[in-house]
């Protein structure tokens, strides 16, 4: 349950969202953990960073290790050791972004309607029809069928606080028809999610149920998303996403649909900004009213040796933050932190290490350099994400 | 400086070996962080799981970062962010062991005296001299020397603790001659280096200054072994380190070496059994007399997701210790932690990790399963030194 509390001038909305598992303040950065770990970091370390809420993979945890043994363990945050909230995507965007080969788009009665459609990021094996959509699996090529009921019970039997219903999430190359049809049956699979959640979670004995959000996609087109939006806000969904602004479109051609969402989105729900994005993108996003976020970048950076380091506000020159790679050989012998500013593991006073020394572990492949790369990047997004919450 | 106190009924040396970075009770057990890292973990784990000291490689410092540029930076404490001891090996036993091709025993004129000789592990192209060895670089192939005075000087220049000087480590299968000869150019590579080493730390401004071992080498030769431990004990080292034991011997045969070792070395000063080794075989090298030691076998076999678990007395017969292999199928549904009389981060109380995540992770390739099996092996290490400190 979401309590809008007010507005800052800068456009930032400030809030709290109540889940099973504590409330949290709003705008706030979820760290992916994919298979239900976040790349190299423990759930001690992210608690002690302040991180309040992290996102898993429907589509990973249900092919490994499978979602009937999560539940038979106690659930998801019994199983990875963490105890605050957690958000799982539908497996949507992965079944298009993981499938094989070609795609095969099905009438209503199953009948295929198109063939190699851009309705997926990789020309996948994924065959997409009224009921759901079949894919093959990513570890052994298994068939399996994602349909809407179907992914509100795997994210159920996870036990997650804040669930996601499958969605239709189509490729920037997609053609207009195709967008639109994607936004056709999005909407259909939304309103089948809503009526199976409710009726799961009518008998549920928890004293704060689980959030389902819808998911706003519509492609650049904003008549498109404004119907797509109307539709799923008739349906009175807990919170909405703002998906396929992640995907391959260029940043600047999708400002005009986060502020158009910010504005029409009801007030008094969260907005989720789907899969966005760098530190600069989310305090724009922020500023048109986006609430949540999530990012593989800190993480995948982080492995490949960037690092995020703010920078002073004169020379930010539209970007606040520069992106440091430590393989420079200029970092070689450099005695001095990261950023002195930085209150994470590898910067802190007293304990800092080198970029000397990460530059070296990093060379040396040694998983220390990357467990320090990690925790300072996501270190950045928790802080940035509190300055912003008080930044009035 | 070593302070005997007392020798348990079991034959366990009890002690205290004071270091320019604090006293440290023996026996005990060094973590290997063989390039200022042990694998996965990082310094704060090491101190919270009561590491007491670390072992480091000064071959692998010396051609990368270099030590030079970890002198400048403040020495490998601070580099690594390690403020408790470092003993630091000669770099020896990596040279002849990563070093590549056909290895050359010179003559003490540097006239080469024997090729394809077993002195070496992996016929590297390693030349022996009487000045020191010349060994090719395992990162780029580069030529490089070492002298006794050299290794003295790269570990002085790290700062380490306790050092080693450069010794011969020969193979297991070498013949008698060549185990003669390389105890023989061992014991005059010693003297040069307790010379070289004295005179560098005369002007020591350091309350406590740096210790240096003597190695014993002699492979499965008592006759050897004794000579070259008297010769050593002649030059009054600090401590006393048995060599060449862990490298592919059968381990049934070492132990009259060791018991001999127990027996003839200085009660007065420590004895370090290099790279040994399993927990069982901790145990009985502890009871035969000796209080260092240091092996890559709980990382290492971590990352290959092995860990230790302690059997039941009652079920021990004569192995303390049952290796498990969480890969196993039979782990992929077990809600149980790898063992519940364990303290360490994954299996703790309350926090405690399921074989079934941990196995989910390890098939995941997420770093975090090898972390957690790295701190459960370590964990029981250095618990298993507490428990033999205080075994009376």
């Amino acid at each position: 349950m979401y309590k809008f509390i007010k507005k800052l001038d800068n456009g930032i909305r400030i809030g709290e969202l109540e889940t099973a598992h504590g409330k949290l303040p709003t705008p706030f950065f979820m760290p992916v953990g994919t298979v239900g770990s976040v790349k190299s970091t423990a759930p001690w370390e992210l608690e002690e960073m302040g991180a309040q809420i992290l996102l898993s993979n429907t589509y990973h945890l249900y092919l490994r290790p499978g979602e009937q043994l999560v539940k038979e363990l106690g659930g998801l945050h019994k199983f990875m050791g963490w105890n605050r909230p957690i958000l799982t995507d539908s497996g949507g965007y992965q079944v298009f972004s993981l499938g094989e080969n070609k795609s095969k788009v099905k009438s209503p009665k199953s009948k295929v309607i198109k063939e190699n459609s851009h309705l997926n990021l990789k020309e996948s094996l994924v065959k997409i029809s009224e009921d759901g959509v079949e894919f093959k699996s990513f570890l052994d090529g298994s068939k399996h069928l994602f349909t809407p009921e179907k992914v509100i019970d795997i994210q159920l039997d996870l036990g997650v606080d804040i669930l996601m219903p499958l969605d239709v999430c189509p490729s920037g190359k997609a053609s207009a028809r195709e967008v639109k049809e994607a936004v056709e049956l999005t909407i259909r699979w939304a309103k089948r999610a809503r009526e199976h959640f409710n009726k799961r979670i009518q008998n549920s004995e928890l004293r704060i149920k689980p959030l389902l959000h819808g998911i706003v996609q519509g492609g650049l087109d904003p008549e498109l998303r404004k119907y797509c939006a109307e539709e799923l806000i008739k349906l009175d969904f807990d919170g909405y996403s703002v998906g396929g602004l992640a995907v391959d479109l260029e940043t600047r051609d999708m400002w005009g649909i986060v502020k158009l969402m910010g504005e029409i989105l009801p007030e008094n729900k969260q907005r989720y900004l789907m899969g966005v994005g760098t530190p600069d993108n989310i305090i724009i996003a922020t500023k048109l009213g986006m609430d949540m976020f999530d990012c593989v970048l800190p993480t995948r950076l982080a492995r490949h040796a960037s690092v995020f380091v703010k920078r002073h506000p004169e020379q930010s020159e539209g970007s606040h933050y520069q992106l440091v790679n430590l393989l420079n050989s200029k970092y070689r012998a450099d005695g001095g932190v990261i950023d002195q500013k930085c209150g994470c593991r590898a910067c802190q006073e007293g304990r800092g290490f080198s970029k000397a020394y990460i530059s070296h572990l990093l060379r040396s492949n040694e998983i220390l350099g990357l467990r320090l790369t990690t925790l300072h990047n996501l270190w950045q997004y928790l802080e940035l994400m509190r300055n912003l919450r008080n930044s009035d």
